[in-house]
């Protein structure tokens, strides 16, 4: 064996060593709200990461996300940080602080940390954390998405009812914009459908359900499920609702 | 205080306590495959229950909820009992099975055992037990739904890619009995498209994709996820797939 022959095997070690010394991403689903629906894996991970990440819209937010983790383990003398992922409409704005977050978690990982990002719910349901994921795999680092249960499989056990029975279909629909097209779509060809970000909505759905023929009565609200003003019960038209507040259309099948 | 008073008050207490003493119903979403993705609330409920039903299309099956389970409790020493519920297509054949089972599950209610009745994935996503859930709770006595983590959320996190997004929509829909029509609006309205019980259809699903001007590698399987003959990838319709296949189909967001 010549001495370029060792070097090389040499070289070749050392970047299979350094791949192997850098720390993992996991996007941590921390379930929907009661800190008993988070699953055996999301706890687990947690337990053993280094660094434990929150995102917040604003420095110093509260993280209910955060609330929940810390009612499953201890967080003393834990590494845990909050990473800033703005909501401004601007969207150079939102890159700045993407860009920051990202450039931080790059610095832990290169450590060789492992870092768990928590999201509330299931982080495959409209998480900015599948960004994240994104941007940090593609800068070549390993990460794992750790799924959970979403919101609205929560608010359905809730209200006592399916979100699906034999040939049902089934949509989520977000009305953030108001795309009460879309909205007309579901009601005329779904069986179950969930109007997510619906807190400024509620009149104006119970408006589309009447002009569908759709009774009042199919309709349940599950609006801050876990917080203070939680409200879970038939839609109710005359009460104000808070920012987490989702639809549950239930057309057909048992309710 | 006279007699009639004293009696009145102890007849109250005689059915407030017989009401107490009553069983009651679990539904226990075990997850959709890995033990781990169980939640902290179904174990223990699982743990501390007096009898666990797990349900099969034909006595003496295989049931993949029990095998999650006994991957997650003890089970030695432990009331472990097998329900039927037929999947029959004659409809008084299903309802005799059904009528069974819920007899003997209220014969065990009345003893004032609590039962937990195991469901594959989230208990609430196309789930013989809500039947169940509403003729016992029918015949009086209490239950309670308790959500999981489903087969959709899994499989998403398993293909390194997100349910949906931002303002994007989100459906479902079973392929059981071909409906074409509802695949053919949602392929046109919904950017995220999960069709499920695709096992059969896996061909016509590309055909369609085409017709609507959908990259077929727009289209994740996850098939038998979980079991030997797991698969996870792009859709490939020169394979066979399993009973339990999904397709997830992304137009437009991350994939």
């Amino acid at each position: 064996m010549d001495v370029s022959a060792i070097l090389y095997s040499l070289v070749g070690y050392i970047i299979q060593l350094s791949e192997t010394m850098k720390g993992k991403l996991y996007g941590v689903s921390v379930g929907p709200g009661s800190p008993d629906l988070m699953t055996l894996r999301s706890k687990r991970i947690l337990e053993g990461c280094d660094v434990i990440g929150y995102p917040v819209k604003r420095s110093g937010e509260r993280s209910t996300a955060l609330s929940i983790t810390e009612s499953v383990i201890r967080l003393e003398g834990r590494d845990v940080r909050e990473f800033v992922f703005s909501m401004d409409p601007d969207d150079s704005v939102r890159r700045e602080h993407e860009g920051v977050a990202i450039t931080e978690l790059i610095s832990i990982l290169e450590k060789g940390m492992d870092v768990a990002l928590i999201a509330l719910g299931d982080v495959g349901v409209y998480s900015t954390y599948m960004y994240v994921d994104r941007a940090i795999r593609d800068a070549g680092f390993e990460t794992e998405i750790v799924p959970g249960v979403n919101s609205f499989s929560h608010g359905a056990s809730l209200a006592g009812v399916p979100l699906m029975l034999g040939d049902e279909g089934f949509c989520v629909i977000p009305m953030a914009k108001g795309d009460e097209s879309r909205l007309e779509m579901a009601l005329d060809s779904f069986e179950n459908i969930v109007v997510m970000k619906a807190f400024k909505s509620i009149r104006r759905i119970a408006e589309l359900m009447d002009a569908h023929g759709i009774p009042r009565e199919c309709a349940f609200v599950m609006s801050n499920v876990g917080m203070d003003d939680e409200y879970i019960g038939l839609m109710d038209t005359d009460r104000d609702y808070g920012y987490f507040t989702t639809v549950l259309i239930k057309k057909e099948s048992m309710r």
